[in-house]
């Protein structure tokens, strides 16, 4: 009887956690980043830089500026600028956080009780909007129109995504494409230009800046895809989330978009029950894991991720080896393995 | 017995509306203007549009879009970038309307539902993300780094403002600076942007751009202070929205920071119970009318606006007459005379 499931029994687990590998390839730079993500949110009004510093330092990962630093390093850049791109990149990313908490009425991230739980959702749709513009003033300093461009159409992709995702949500008829359009939008597409404006700075040429939009895109809908995956995993208890977040908002994930396609009848009604009524009972949650089981849906979303990891891998192909190459193939392997 | 009043009974009233002039001076222009804006809040997810031109289409007067067009008009500017421009300017402001709203939890704007109360909180959050970044992304198009700084600077003092506004919200110590800084912030600081830029497109020398900043600034603090008079006058209604809006949510605007320290301990203790502790009956609206009347607090805010009105006025000493000169001059007498 699964009540939890972890995501491939015959998986192998890394020997060493390559997110980690790569965060010291880049430590230096993330240190700077660090000090200007703290300098740069601050604020005369100093409920700003509370708030702010309350999401920014509560163990995010830095997945996203890392992944600026690591590009820029692979392309060989040895400048300056693309510390406060990769500062730019963490601040939309936050404000984008802030004020999916609100939309999604959410009261932990991270394991932690979230901003808009702790400082109300006024103060968070506001200071989001607050590191948005911030975001902005520190790219027309970094003075790049490139990174401004496309800054601007990620982030403008993203809300779009985020409507969409709005708009699907508690619908069992999404389709898997329908899905992957939205967590491209709301997740891939800062990923992707985060790697991307690594070459930018760099200034090297269209293939490379395509090459490392690829991987970034490619990497973000894995990591979506096990994301969305973890939070009907064992694993999610120890990510801090509640298990089961997705399952309680009717979010329509890849898992239950299998399920539903795969399941008869009464399945159907039970899907459409707890995820389009948000009627929901005692032992639905674990009825919903059940049914995923059965049908392969969580170990087949990971496998789907599989497939993206495997494009993202061949979009790194034109680099010479190098330490930081090695290192973002490896994290290609963890977003997938991860169960954390 | 004072229940509504207005904003001065000896006032003149303006034989023709100063803003019609000015918006019929650059009418050719602001077409083009309205066209962009139409064009650029396409997107294939089809709520985005609906719910931008709800609140877009529902009778604004794009007072600020037509701001930068006449400035770059003052300015002599025959070229093009001010129609994109002067749609950034708008777009940022419906944003900021959008998520104002949400914070406000208003339900009527400009005398119909509001877009929160039509399409729900979290579509305004979301689309007025997607409004913010397309203004970013039709900037980067226009090429100009000075606008784009003007404004992502604008756009950052906005969101400092309205967090301090939520903190001062319901404060009756708010002193008369610190609702300046408010309303300079939320406010006059767009106002000042859109100025501005007229003159940055137009490539004139810096004591322009001041001065055009300048007019912005001082317009911009005028059009808040009489807009937050007009929240407790007979014109109110006439407006759309409802009387007393204010101070239902316990907004300290300037009227009320005047009758509050001008008055005695138990009306202060009025002021204490409606405003801080939100509690408000039958009547209570009518007596904060009537103590502002004894004390000429909304008489006395309108002549404040004067004086911002009358540093407007000189800031436009610097430039030759002409008739958008003389419309924009007209436009102040307008903005503290109007009672709509």
């Amino acid at each position: 009887m699964a009540t939890v499931t972890t995501l491939d029994p015959k998986r192998r687990k890394p020997d060493t956690n390559a997110l980690d590998t790569l965060v010291a390839l880049v430590a230096e730079d993330l240190a700077d980043v660090n000090d200007i993500i703290v300098n740069r949110m601050q604020s005369p009004v100093a409920l700003i830089p509370q708030l702010a510093g309350y999401l920014i330092a509560s163990g995010g990962k830095r997945l996203r500026p890392v992944l600026t630093l690591a590009a820029a390093k692979l392309c060989g850049y040895q400048g300056e600028t693309h510390k406060p791109l990769a500062a730019c990149v963490e601040f939309i990313h936050t404000a984008t956080l802030l004020h999916d908490d609100v939309v999604d009425e959410s009261d932990l991230r991270r394991g932690q009780a979230s901003a808009n739980a702790v400082f109300g959702n006024k103060s968070s749709v506001l200071v989001g909007d607050f590191l948005f513009s911030r975001a902005f003033q520190v790219m027309v300093e970094a003075g790049s129109l490139d990174v401004l461009r496309i800054l601007s159409n990620a982030s403008a992709v993203i809300s779009e995504g985020e409507v969409l995702q709005l708009i699907t949500q508690n619908d069992t008829a999404t389709s898997e494409e329908a899905y992957l359009e939205v967590i491209k939008a709301k997740t891939a597409e800062l990923f992707a230009a985060a790697c991307r404006i690594g070459a930018v700075v760099a200034g090297r040429p269209a293939t490379e800046e395509d090459a490392l939009r690829s991987y970034g895109m490619n990497l973000g809908i894995a990591f979506q895809l096990v994301d969305d995956v973890l939070d009907y995993s064992a694993a999610q208890a120890r990510l801090g989330k509640n298990i089961g977040d997705d399952f309680r908002e009717g979010k329509i994930t890849l898992p239950i978009v299998l399920a539903f396609r795969r399941g008869d009848d009464e399945e159907r009604a039970f899907w459409r029950r707890t995820m389009e009524d948000l009627d929901q009972g005692d032992g639905d949650l674990e009825r919903a894991i059940a049914l995923m089981a059965k049908h392969n849906a969580l170990h087949d979303s990971v496998e789907r991720a599989r497939h993206y990891v495997s494009v993202a891998r061949d979009a790194l192909g034109l680099f010479p080896a190098s330490p930081v190459k090695r290192a973002l193939l490896d994290v290609l392997e963890f977003v997938v393995d991860r169960d954390y």
